[in-house]
């Protein structure tokens, strides 16, 4: 539910060859220094909460549009010390007792402005840089069977990536922690997105030996001695490994997962990850909590999440449901 | 998980009577135009991702230190079109192929700064904006009855200004709707966060009528009429005045809840609003889908939550299990 600026040079290349209708502009990143030859055309996304926001503009003397995105700046200790201490003026909105709100202007030098600019953009980036729509979705156990597993076959998503890694083909000097037993060992890894060295933003990800199970949509009671075992040979290894007790360790599943291979991510509470959210995060310790009230839960339970409007799922089920809505 | 720089009146007054030293300050709100009187003291929690800096100072002429809290301001589209028309200098940091990455620097007047000022600022103040390590808390049903119950009745968290609501003593113009019924009837009223205006933040709460539920702890299959009248003329009633449908609300309680009279949040899922992680949200369908599948699912659930770790509840809880961590 963010976008960023993220950017990957081969798909940068991929971009231009493929899509843009590339009229031999000047490259306009040589001399740029103001937008004095861009206008505004369109805002493309808003995000308040991030302060961020991407515009489309057209740029004099190409007929290729621009992506600007713009982010404003974290503040550091030395920039808090320096609004502070230079001359910064401040506009009173109203105060209240001891509280005063104001809208401070520092130096223009304390007070940057992040600037993404792509050009030329392609009707990808375009798309790739818009605000995305999101709806609910209550998944019920028919809907499950009707649609998303009918989805999962013909989308044949590619997991050959993880049996590499857990046949030891690929990646094996990353391994944190293996249990080869075929029933309940897991293989775990650290995450791509983390650096694997700080602390707070730790990242890691189990994979479970055993084929077959896709998701927690998958899970019954008969699978609590593997939940367990991930559970508490997980966190130990991380406690041992890293110095990261259980009790500052969140542990928890995504349904739907980026990939149907079952996985458990273990990230730092002190650390806001991505994907943690009510509709997306599921702990492990409610799950083994479900399976132990309930030990066909995740066969009878409606699980609710959220999807782009535009995602080809979100298709699938409003036409089984007439209407995704309804619950 | 959040800090942020809600306030009510209230509370302000209470603070300032029981814990400021207060001196006789002049109000420092009446005339404060720059931070010439403020000097730096030290950073009290940095946010790069809402872009927020949290500062204590001291002030001349005053015994009581400052929090002064920044926050960057979100972009609107009026001023992202200014950054682009008026004089914008940008300097570049990278370029590759077709992305460029500039740092901006627009005019001043476009780049304000959110500031807050509490002053005198009691020990309350600095902790409430200072960061929090978090723990992650497993909260047993046992745990609940030894611990959680005794801490509400010694906390004695008043809900007054709720039954004011309630009986329509305060805030009558703002009900949204209401169904009057003693068992399964509520108010829906505007969020105090919420603008009541923007509809991509737009954030309401409905506030049951009967007492005595205090948290989602207290339902019972019993109460599913009450949870389902809630969902449907809750949603019709938004769909109805603010043209949002379900599809597009996300609609869930609290665990634990920031005070102990049963209500349900509702959020548009097109905004990323505070508190909707997992460990802190409960989707209203998953609760009902519980009820149904096992009907004392809240007396029987272990509750997996976060706590700050100097939370006064988290040491009850240690004290009670020796170690929260374990399961």
């Amino acid at each position: 539910m963010s976008s960023d600026a993220d950017h990957h040079e081969p798909e940068a290349k991929r971009a231009k060859t493929e899509d843009s209708n590339n009229t031999g502009d000047a490259d306009i990143h040589l001399d740029l220094k103001d937008f004095a030859k861009f206008k505004f055309g369109e805002v493309l996304k808003e995000d308040p909460v991030r302060k961020t926001l991407a515009l489309k503009a057209t740029v004099d003397g190409s007929t290729d549009p621009a992506v600007v995105f713009l982010e404003k700046s974290a503040f550091t200790e030395e920039c808090g010390k320096k609004i502070l201490e230079s001359d910064t003026t401040l506009k009173q909105t109203f105060h209240n007792d001891i509280y005063g709100s104001y809208t401070g202007f520092p130096q223009q030098e304390l007070n940057g402005v992040k600037v993404t600019i792509i050009h030329p953009a392609t009707g990808k980036h375009i798309a790739k840089f818009s605000a995305k729509e999101s709806i609910i979705v209550n998944e019920t156990p028919q809907l499950y069977k009707d649609v998303l597993l009918e989805h999962l076959k013909e989308s044949a998503f590619n997991v050959q990536w993880v049996y590499n890694i857990l046949e030891h083909r690929s990646e094996q000097e990353r391994i944190v922690c293996e249990d080869a037993d075929p029933e309940t060992g897991f293989v775990l890894v650290p995450d791509l997105k983390w650096d694997g060295e700080s602390l707070e933003s730790l990242y890691l990800q189990a994979l479970v030996h055993r084929r077959g199970l896709r998701s927690i949509r998958d899970l019954t009671a008969d699978h609590l001695p593997l939940l367990r075992n991930i559970h508490d040979k997980g966190c130990e290894a991380i406690e041992k490994k890293y110095g990261v007790p259980a009790s500052e360790l969140r542990v928890y599943f995504h349904y739907q997962p980026s990939y149907y291979h079952l996985h458990v991510h273990f990230t730092s509470v002190q650390f806001d990850a991505p994907g943690t959210h009510v509709g997306k995060a599921h702990f492990l310790s409610t799950v083994i909590n479900n399976l132990e009230l309930v030990p066909d839960y995740y066969q009878r339970a409606t699980l609710t999440y959220y999807l782009p409007r535009s995602d080809p799922l979100a298709d699938k089920l409003r036409r089984a449901t007439d209407g995704v809505s309804a619950e």
